[in-house]
């Protein structure tokens, strides 16, 4: 790790690119405080729900796992069934969990983001793989908490084209309003945009090294990422799908497979046409910008963790 | 009242008239469930310890108060010292708190406010006197409270000028996006605006009036409305400055002095020149909107009915 | 008149008021330069030949008559046959132009303003009852005729309700950035609202008086005025139809009908809802604006003025 | 040529960029109508007295140069000093113009533009190299004009980086309102946007090539790109400065240099940080769109042309 990491609350979607994050997550054995899900690949319920058969297919059926906001600031939910399938984990067969199997919270997942930074006893690292409407939620009933951040480490954002509008990627289009909240926050921020998740692309090869693994959370795995984004992968004529969001968990066990740059970052919250945009001065000075943007990453590097970690599994 | 109001919660920012506004719930026996507070007038640590004061003034030290946001949800606060004064209730001289004098509750109004909205064993009137940020997080945090509230009456917005721009009236500008979220959350809804409080003029004889009453309680009321917007009537041309917050109540108290029109609201969010205005649809048919806005005000009732309340402490 | 007018160009996209408009126009044998019509009530080649048609009406078929912008500089046209009827001129029966009865122009209206404006002797009064498409374009290709304009009156805009959307006026509304060009170019201007032409009604009474008059002009006229906005009538519930135009002409005729308050005034070109409205800053200082807005009419005054134009009509 | 070329206008603001396509398009005897000037790199004057001076300098002062607007649309005009000097052509001694040395021309560019169109055997060329005032306004007076261009190739836009605003090129950014106006107006476009024309740089070897043929064309052109856009390459790391706008004179020479992509595009004229923004739908499927975007671009090529057309001069 970049640093010695205290804690970690993963916020996220699942969605299959947050399923595989989260695999990742708990391979690696990271301090996780918790996981708070919010409206966006699927709806919450889907999220939250899928985030706790997550947690037991790993094992890790304790994980406390909470449900945050089920829709963005302003704008109404867009989901992206197209691309993660209508459960959101489409390929991977996951039972239905029994109530002894997970650990249902009934904290609000954003409640839980503000007492777990008040009360840890250092700053906590964040890694937010969805929309952002529960941590720009949390800074608005409580901004103090901008300060009890280590690190925040976001899946969003586009310098060139955008993946759900021609300017606007997913997570910052389904709610730009909280994008903006965040970005402003002056919280220490790496940004991955998808100039950088369009590097680390499931190849056949790659796909094929994790079913080769053969355990039960390697063949979801497969199974997911064999289904997952082959529309965007014939669009925009990858040879395989980029895998998003394991991106940040890879960035806070491996910095040194990302180089980034620091950058003034602001989301457009009210265009006709570029909703969602993330305007990155790439060229400026930032100074004073708490904001990196990932330049480049090592796409080989973070495949081999991803398949290191789905191998480390029974 | 219009019907048997259940209970009640008053979200405010005191400010001058949403003092008296509280005055006036307490005089009447209001079936109030708690105070929430949210920055506006002044910020957010002065609104609180203000609501607080103010129920030790009218003799209910024991009514729960509830700090919400300190911030708008996008825009940086704006406040009004200008009207109210640095403290927000210039005028008064009103004693510190003891901690013995004051119920100070832990909770966030936010939370305050949807957990009562979740529990209440009937749909819940709330008046709203201030920006709308604390209503707009509870909306986002958790939907379904909508569905618990009986009648929603907001102060605010203006279908001719503005008092804080040309276009906006000062509640709606101080956070546009939370007013958009309110208004668009299909809640039974009154909308009082400047057109409607413009009318209800604090003249010097009604200041006289409730300065003669001589309780501690008119005396403080009738100190701060001596100082209370003197720079709105240089500004406007008008007799006495116009009370806005005490419509909500009265309206609540005695809806016969209101006509209203049911009509589709929407905030602007986006413009460069009308951030925050209220457009209203007023010879639109209004069909399925569930906002009723005032259209006329009987200012003779509305004022007797202040002096009355505030005739009635001892 | 309120000074010695020198000379007047009248631009304008008839319609029903301004047929009357232009009748009163001639009536009153002003200094007249020239028309210049723009799309707007109907497209340009109506708005063109009825223009000429009125000519001929009055006993002016010599007139020069130029057709203008056929479109607003970026929104697409939209127009207002319902309430002037498919022709423009519903309820007149005007004959069809002979050649020898009207002066055809090939000048582009734009270019006969920048022409008349940059060659006239002493500055020139434009009466602007349309969408200000025209003037903007030429204020674009040749910004200094704006000091060759004496003085420009407009029928536009409205600081209340809007006639086309809630918040905006039509004249702004199909054309909102023209409108944007036009009064920031720091021209002695009037702006004529809304809430001033809404106080200008054609009553039963009035429309009798015209009707009685009995010639040709008058006759026309009184068909025009009887369909004319009669779903505005039912919708705003008044006594009669606003004759907007015709104020612009009222006014130069007799200013002393009208009172006006100097103030800034932008359009908004960028609001969701708000597009093409007029943000009066009412209550500000208005130092440095050089435009009024009308505050008051005399409305018996000003219909006066129409009746009496019609009847020195043979 | 891609196909035989009828006729070619040329719409510029001289600036360095456009100097050197202005240079080669008199080298390689493109059937020129005239030059267009507009306010852009610097203001009107300059590049209009510019414009003859590069005609003298070339051997072709009887060429009619217009000047156009001297001003965008809405926003008040910028300009690039810092990129091309004060005079707009830094870094070449020019000399004065006599009277009888250019052919001053009367005629308003706009007019010119729309003449020309209107009254040309065959459909003509255009070639845009800066902000697209000029032929805005020509199109919305007379929309017809827009079926009578046989090719509109236009430098502007970016798909990555802005280099006036992170999100915005000069030329777009300049008038974003007259660029949607042109993009939308169905025309035949080809757009060479900075990710193309960053392809094509001044190297220091390329500079010398140039000054090594010294004539005194290619002198001028040398001490000219000498001075340009030092600032741009040291703040991109590039190796030399980009050169825009000789892109469109070599794309309309040898279009097998370029290979494009029909897309979408629209120009954003409302966001708070994304005005002049080029919002390409690069991976849609460009049905129906008139816009193609260049993709890629033989920098060697191009720069080949160049140097071939400056040493052609005697």
């Amino acid at each position: 790790m970049n640093k010695s990491m205290n804690s970690l609350i993963v916020d996220c979607d699942p969605g299959v690119d947050d399923a595989i994050a989260l695999l990742l997550t708990f391979s690696q054995h990271l301090p996780l405080l918790g996981i708070t899900t919010v409206a966006g690949n699927v709806p919450l319920p889907l999220t939250f729900s899928n985030a706790r058969k997550l947690c037991a297919l790993a094992g890790q059926p304790q994980t406390p796992v909470f449900a945050g906001c089920p829709r963005p600031l302003l704008k109404p939910l867009a989901t992206a069934e197209d691309i993660h399938g209508a459960t959101g984990l489409q390929g991977a067969d996951l039972p239905e969990l029994l109530p002894s199997q997970s650990a249902i919270q009934s904290q609000h997942g954003v409640d839980f983001l503000i007492e777990q930074l008040l009360n840890a006893p250092k700053p906590v690292t964040i890694a937010a793989l969805g929309p952002l409407t529960n941590l720009a939620v949390a800074l608005i009933k409580c901004p103090p908490i901008a300060a009890h951040i280590d690190q925040l480490v976001i899946m969003g954002g586009s310098m060139t084209q955008g993946n759900i509008t021609p300017a606007a990627e997913f997570n910052m289009y389904v709610d730009p309003h909280a994008a903006q909240v965040v970005l402003s926050a002056n919280i220490p921020t790496v940004l991955i945009t998808l100039d950088a998740t369009h590097q680390v692309l499931t190849t056949p090869e790659r796909l094929a090294a994790i079913r080769a693994i053969g355990n039960p959370v390697s063949t979801a795995a497969a199974g997911m990422l064999s289904f997952y984004g082959q529309n965007d992968v014939a669009r925009y004529g990858l040879p395989g799908c980029p895998l998003h969001d394991p991106c940040v968990i890879a960035y806070l066990l491996q910095p040194q497979l990302f180089t980034t740059r620091r950058v003034n970052v602001t989301v457009e919250t009210s265009g006709e046409h570029s909703l969602g945009r993330t305007v990155v001065d790439w060229y400026g000075e930032g100074k004073g910008s708490t904001v990196q943007v990932v330049e480049s990453v090592d796409a080989e590097g973070v495949y081999a963790l991803v398949i290191e970690a789905l191998a480390a599994f029974g």
